[in-house]
């Protein structure tokens, strides 16, 4: 069974996840930042896409000690699995990620993947290929759904979430909105990929619920049912 | 003295405004409707810039009947005053803005635009130079205040906002999130433009208010006093 899907994700009042040159942007406070601690402890897997591990060499991983203790103490392991997607194999083989916690990496990579980079990643992480020339997002849900997973948070970014949101691979949005313009025609913004160009195409929502967090809000809406 | 001015618009979940063809797109309801018919009237004048014209042909003007009624009860005239941001003169001369609805119009151009192009527009409406080659949106809010206009609309699109909200001239921001997602590297967001690159430039914002309108919510910020 494929895993529950979370999208979280941290957007400025005008959409934007971070500035046009990809820097990494705070764009919530520390109330937020513990509610998405608390998210990743409560998931099997939390996952990116590469250029989220190009930009910010995320480690992905939980901080909170009292969170991981958690875990432990519930059976589980210190840290969620964390899940690159990555068709080329561009993940850096000393990305923080591979340095930082405990637990299973995971990175989906395509049929086409050159075999060395491949072979580098594959004596730090478990490699699996997905897809032909560009990871097959529904066979990653499969497999992790067969790997035990459950809950799947995804984090972004913006062109993996397009994915995500256009196939309707998800289950949940929580979007924390923060209290800042950062404008820029070329700044990522929560979703980006090619875009739907009429409405019958996009992906309608049903607000769950909004609260105030930090300066900002924190906005949860489902997927809605056809 | 310049106006109070409230920038208001619609985006998706998101931070979309519109398709990446520009295509325009119903993001909120007829409750949002009567809410931004109601705002109109509440205003001595509305702005677009002329991306907005060129798009949509947008007419700006006040639609509810009862509202028109009201307004010339209280005797102002049926419609506020309706104004262009068009620095090289571009806006139709039949354009829907002049075709519908009574009142004034103004087009702010600036000193190098066309003057056949002014002359011809000069017919339809009040036109006034501000600024050398582009629109100078201090001078403009200086002339609207001369002219009497205490508080002012404006209604986008992307580049004026990003204008208006990186030279923090603004008092409020009230934006509809709408229950969609648009997606696309190239769709207009809710502030475009150039962008900022640092934090230090942030245009930091305060949350005043949300309530559930429609599908979506109803976001208001004001602009954080310094
Ligand atoms: N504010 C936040 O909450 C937040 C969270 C995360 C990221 N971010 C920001 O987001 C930005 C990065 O976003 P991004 O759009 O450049 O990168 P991204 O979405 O993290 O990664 C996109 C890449 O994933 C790969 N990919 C493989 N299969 C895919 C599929 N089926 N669908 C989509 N992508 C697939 C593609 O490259 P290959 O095909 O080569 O593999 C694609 O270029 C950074 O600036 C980061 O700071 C912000
Ligand atoms: N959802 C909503 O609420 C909403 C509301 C409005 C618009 N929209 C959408 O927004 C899109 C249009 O946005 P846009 O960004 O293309 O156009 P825009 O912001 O309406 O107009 C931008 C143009 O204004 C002129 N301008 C003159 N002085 C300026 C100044 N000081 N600062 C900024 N601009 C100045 C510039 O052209 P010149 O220099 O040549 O004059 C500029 O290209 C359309 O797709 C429309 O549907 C959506």
């Amino acid at each position: 069974m494929r895993p529950y899907v979370i999208i979280n994700a941290a957007m400025s009042a005008d959409g934007k996840i971070s500035t046009k040159e990809h820097r990494q942007t705070k764009i919530s406070g520390d109330q937020d930042f513990a509610r998405v601690d608390r998210l990743r402890a409560d998931c099997d897997a939390v996952m990116v896409g590469i250029g989220t591990i190009l930009a910010d060499d995320s480690s992905l991983r939980l901080k909170n000690p009292d969170l991981i203790a958690e875990r432990t103490a519930a059976g589980k392991t210190e840290q969620p699995m964390r899940v690159v997607i990555d068709s080329r194999a561009r993940m850096p083989p000393d990305g923080d990620m591979f340095k930082k916690g405990t637990g299973q990496r995971v990175i989906f990579v395509a049929e086409t993947a050159p075999p060395d980079r491949v072979a580098a990643l594959a004596e730090k992480a478990t490699v699996i290929s997905a897809g032909t020339d560009k990871v097959d997002l529904t066979l990653v849900l499969d497999k992790l759904g067969e790997m035990g997973v459950k809950k799947l948070m995804v984090e972004g970014g913006a062109t993996l979430l397009w994915s995500f949101t256009s196939q309707k691979l998800f289950d949940e949005i929580r979007i924390y909105v923060g209290a800042l313009i950062i404008g820029g025609t070329d700044a990522p913004t929560f979703v980006d990929g090619s875009g739907f160009t009429r409405a019958e195409g996009f992906t309608r929502l049903a607000l769950k619920n909004v609260e105030k967090i930090d300066d900002g809000l924190l906005i949860t809406w489902h997927k809605k049912e056809e």
